[in-house]
């Protein structure tokens, strides 16, 4: 172990084995990595199915560089004994901090969580899978089932509309970090590992319930269908600029509101409308009951300025607002997508380049930032893993 | 404190605070209770600004009692001296597990990390805010500037489409309970608490770069636009049946791309394409590239089969897809979303009526799981609180 590596971050001291691909297991290590984990992340020689998953940048995977960020990367071939046993050894190695596995692929026989804890009583394994009972599933066809394509996109169109951000996958990999805390804990507390298992498809159904969705397609003869970018239940919709832009702006309180008002100086057309049809703007029901008049008179305000005058006004009243960008535009214009960021810093990708990239989100007062590191090149710490634990 | 509510779930013995409104705190907090953590949410007398929240069901907000599943609910009026050293009181009260607050209010003055660490100085607080800076920013607003929008959505739409699933609140909310986590752990290692801070907007750049957006954006010239339901890189999209259900399917993979033609019995259809255009569709980028072709000999033959069908010949092949259903159809047809999930159980929502709950995702071998449990009426464990911490 590098010694760069040790006392870094608030998770300095625990080490995770992750067996893995594609989003939600990569995401779970590169966050606990990215707190100063020692994630080592095995892979076949050749690497695994997300080896050459797109976007790509001079033929390398920028996916790939994204989700292993900060890990240590070790190639085994584990269809020989051999190699099977040298993940064991790794997986089971001593340590307090150590006896961790994190995995999204199939465990059975050698890798399976009994066989592991024979060699390893106090062993903790997270198993991620598509759907509870095992079945294959990705974000995608979660997503499908859950019912949010069917909500999103614009109003009158008639097909699904899928996420393309991997919501499910995130959600999912945060969560299995946080699994991988608690059983930690457990373990200090009480001297046990343990099986912790989640799935893609519960993580989904469980939020949608969090968010009141199942409870509405339950008691609710008629829930609710497409609404476009109005979001449900309270005021907030993207408007057109002049200057041929977009944003978003929400009222959720009624003090949002009223800066809206005073932001535009249309307080008085509001008003005007509230007379008229006997609301209440104050309340967020009755701004979203009455939404197409209220968004019609600020869809012409928005039509008469530029961004950047709207930018000014709004940011001068506390609206609460933002401005739609592009990917190209966050980071040619968003300071937020900056090195003026202290979450960011210029990092060299080996055989990629360099690029803005993005330590982890948290800010621990009582540790270390980790600085942002790139994902390692494939098996770059093979020799260095297996002679530090004696394989 | 009930006496079921001790020595139950993986976090039995966690104490926190929640000073919440909306989605990512609300769900950090619901989090934790669902494992078991004594999750206290404190309210102004009457509600905070999300308790009437929509969707509604007999006019109480179905959302917020998704979001606050499981916790205790205090309220307290902290505009007042008397208030503010109660809720104080209550925050740093004694306990190895207490001394934690989570919250995405404003802190400043009597709740600031300052003020609150000099009553415990092993104080854990975790803040979340909506831009790094403090800014006020929404899941809505932080997604706009992120890019989402602009890939999201028809082929050849021209506006950006929102999500409708509040994604960056989601990741946001687990995150801030893995870091409660973490800041245990550091504290029981090392004795001292911590301020931790993090934004949805931190969060949302921070998974477009692991994502590899942020770096295709940069190093790109043309970076991806929209391509409606593709799932990028790969094959992935909606398909119609001919009984009027759409169903997604992908391969990732080579075994799914055969298992699909067998399925289909395409194989052969498939193969024609591949000699015609000089590809080898056992690699995803060419699947990819020539997806048009792809999709259109599966659309035909979508078209001629219902889904019952479908799903036949998919689930005996291992195909990787699933059907697209609306929220009701979720809950009246999907096996996942009823109790035959252990995940569920019918719980009564007080004033709200008895539907299908869910409890924590995450299954731990070595802790009891915590039956899923209602959100608190506003306020009920005012007097129960006050009174077992002599305040």
């Amino acid at each position: 172990m590098t010694p760069d590596r040790a006392d870094m971050g608030i998770l300095a001291g625990l080490r995770i084995v992750e067996l893995s691909a594609f989003v939600a297991a990569p995401l779970g290590g590169a966050t606990l990595a990215g707190l100063g984990a020692d994630v080592i992340r095995v892979d076949p020689p050749g690497g695994g199915i997300d080896i050459d998953r797109w976007p790509l940048h001079r033929g390398r995977s920028l996916y790939w560089a994204g989700l292993n960020q900060g890990k240590r990367s070790v190639t085994i071939d584990m269809r020989s004994e051999a190699g099977q046993r040298q993940v064991a050894g790794l997986i089971t190695a001593p340590g307090e901090g150590g006896g961790i596995v994190l995995t999204n692929l199939p465990v059975r026989g050698w890798n399976s969580y009994e066989a592991l804890a024979r060699l390893r009583r106090d062993l903790i394994m997270v198993v991620i899978t598509g759907d509870r009972a095992g079945g294959t599933a990705v974000d995608y066809t979660v997503n499908a089932a859950v019912g949010f394509p069917w909500l999103t996109g614009p109003e009158g169109y008639e097909g699904p509309v899928n996420h393309v951000l991997p919501a499910w996958d995130g959600m999912t990999g945060y969560l299995a970090a946080l699994a991988i805390l608690a059983a930690d804990r457990h373990r200090r507390l009480h001297g046990e590992g343990q099986l912790v298992e989640l799935s893609l498809s519960d993580v989904a159904l469980a939020v949608a319930g969090h968010l009141g969705l199942i409870g509405e397609a339950i008691l609710d003869p008629e829930p609710r269908g497409r609404f476009g970018n109005d979001v449900y239940g309270t005021f907030g919709r993207d408007f057109a600029t002049r200057d041929g832009r977009r944003l978003m702006t929400l009222a959720l309180t009624a003090r949002q509101w009223s800066s809206l008002g005073a932001a535009t100086g249309l307080t008085a057309e509001f008003a005007a409308v509230e007379s008229r049809v006997g609301a209440d703007f104050r309340k967020e029901a009755d701004r979203w009951i009455h939404r197409k008049a209220l968004c019609e008179i600020l869809e012409s305000w928005a039509a008469e300025h530029d961004l950047a005058e709207i930018r000014e006004m709004f940011e001068k009243s506390g609206v609460l607002w933002g401005a739609y960008q592009t990917p190209k535009q966050l980071v040619a214009e968003d300071p937020r997508a900056s090195i003026a960021n202290p979450m960011f810093a210029e990092v060299d990708h080996m055989g990629i380049g360099a690029f803005l990239t993005a330590g982890s989100p948290l800010r621990f007062g009582a540790a270390q930032p980790v600085p942002p590191r790139p994902a390692p090149v494939l098996g770059e710490h093979t020799d260095e893993v297996l002679r530090e634990f004696g394989l």
